[in-house]
């Protein structure tokens, strides 16, 4: 049995307290660990009728989620409006992210879950990470090339090399020690938070055909080949690069852990064509276990009732699981 | 009822012959269309044991094909080995290719479905063409860029703006005429291939998230988005560009006819992830109907009886469906 995991319920007009509120509804029917929720409580109360147990240690949101959604209450906000989102919205959802990485830094809380956040809302309080994946990495010490962004759904799990690049700038942005540092970490990763003794990373080509043996491109031959001939020095089960369009298919899916991306699209795109509604957003090279669901803050469905938790509860499922590995 | 169409039969040495005997075997169960071979009917005989009828005329393969597969037989292979091409083959299947191509001009073939070739081999017998769909739209006197190849699977039909090129070299490659000119003829391709009316046709972006607004790159700002509005202007409904990984999962396919992509991967790995063994290349902007399975020779399994038919039994499918379209 693992202690609770701290959910930060990213910006408080946005869909993240009402999916949080669902998740802890469906906890028994989707078997969830125990979880708190950081945020403001009044933002969950404005969008949702059930129970909530204002608690101020982990040991008291343990004892109430049986009962009632536990919420660690971050009262910052102003008058929250759903999908209204302003400045002491923003402010609040910082602060509940800082609050939860600091329960999961000290192992308090037992993995984290980020809720969605708006970047544009953050800037304007003085936020000046690209996103909540880096700004965890350096609140746990960790480089920004060592922390990867792994996005999971039932049947696959990808990592873009590359991340948030214009496309023109992503061939000139792959390197051998980029590839290296990302695939290092994510092989750590899949063993520390899923148990897999020896994780078989598949590696898509960044051009066409993979590249065609040099006639679509030659970073197949010059960046990604010797990279994963280091890998595999290391003992590291590297394979490819392969023709992207060849690798998402189900038989193709059955041989490998993980592919690893040179961009951003090829990652997601399959990802979310087979697994929209409850892709998990997973950093991996982290001391902690950290988990989002991959989606925004739906500003414009925030109040409604309509949100969709799927991804939240299974990024709070994930996390559990990953916890459970870690503890093993 | 249509009259038979003309499948060449690729490669002698490649799986074509072998997908295509299957394909005639699967002729009632996929309520397929009749068709005639084209090819060394000494390829077929090598690799099945089904009836064969050589046929001499259109006629005579329309009155053949319910009791034996009609070959029209293209006899310049030498000695036919599967799995080991040679430059008698390649001349073959070019021949092969030539013949099936004159049949649907002359409108003797009401459509042509292409067997998968070498490439490779095809540069040693004198081809001269990027592959076999520039060859078709020269013989069809249409310029390359009026030529479009469009994937289509059971749930997606996608059209990739640039096709073969590297990576790096399509933000360079994708102008506004480019765009407008492929998507003109992606829309009245569906009209007179499928009978659709008002084909809607939606834009992926080339940059993660489309661009967001400009902060990852802004050729949707500079080129997509200009293109979209021409062609709006000409009455065509098309819209985006939109984030390629939010298009492809069931809800928002269900919002369109076809995806155009920016580049190769884009279009292909969300249709290969969903219609690995079933999709079709189609070529749209042609005179005539034309489609081919969408794999190639795999010569490493030729001759053991264990290839695949179902692309070339959709192939073969989809041509009798818009060859039907057109003659209403």
């Amino acid at each position: 049995m693992i202690g609770p995991l701290a959910v930060s319920m990213g910006d408080p007009a946005g869909i993240g307290p009402e999916v949080i509120a669902k998740a802890w509804d469906a906890r028994d029917s989707h078997d969830l660990p125990p979880f708190v929720a950081v945020g403001d409580v009044r933002a969950v109360a404005r969008v949702w009728g059930g129970p909530v147990a204002r608690v101020d240690t982990m040991a008291a949101a343990a004892a109430a989620f049986a009962t009632a959604l536990p919420v660690l209450s971050v009262e910052d906000a102003g008058e929250i409006v759903p999908g209204a989102p302003d400045t002491d919205g923003a402010r609040c959802a910082l602060h509940s992210l800082e609050l939860a990485v600091g329960l999961a830094r000290e192992g308090a809380a037992s993995a984290l879950v980020t809720g969605p956040v708006s970047k544009a809302q953050l800037y304007g309080v003085g936020f000046i990470h690209p996103g909540q994946t880096e700004f965890v990495a350096e609140r746990c010490g960790v480089a920004r090339d060592n922390a990867v962004m792994m996005l999971a759904g039932p049947t696959l799990r990808v990592v873009p090399i590359t991340t948030h690049v214009p496309l023109a700038a992503v061939p000139g942005s792959l390197t051998i020690e980029l590839i290296v540092a990302k695939a290092r970490a994510t092989a750590r990763g899949l063993q520390r938070n899923f148990g897999i003794e020896a994780p078989r990373l598949a590696f898509a080509g960044l051009n066409p055909h993979a590249g065609e043996g040099g006639a679509l491109g030659r970073e197949e031959i010059e960046v990604i080949e010797p990279a994963i001939a280091l890998l595999r020095e290391e003992g590291i089960d590297a394979t490819g690069p392969f023709a992207a369009d060849t690798l998402f298919h189900p038989r193709a899916r059955a041989t490998y852990d993980v592919v690893l991306c040179p961009y951003h699209d090829q990652a997601l795109v399959p990802l979310k064509t087979l697994h929209f509604d409850e892709g998990v957003n997973m950093t991996l090279g982290l001391p902690i276990v950290r988990t989002a669901p991959d989606h925004g803050t739906a500003f414009g469905i925030a109040g409604r009732g309509v949100a969709e938790p799927g991804a939240t509860i299974a990024a709070i499922r994930m996390a559990g699981e990953a916890a459970r590995a870690r503890a093993a």
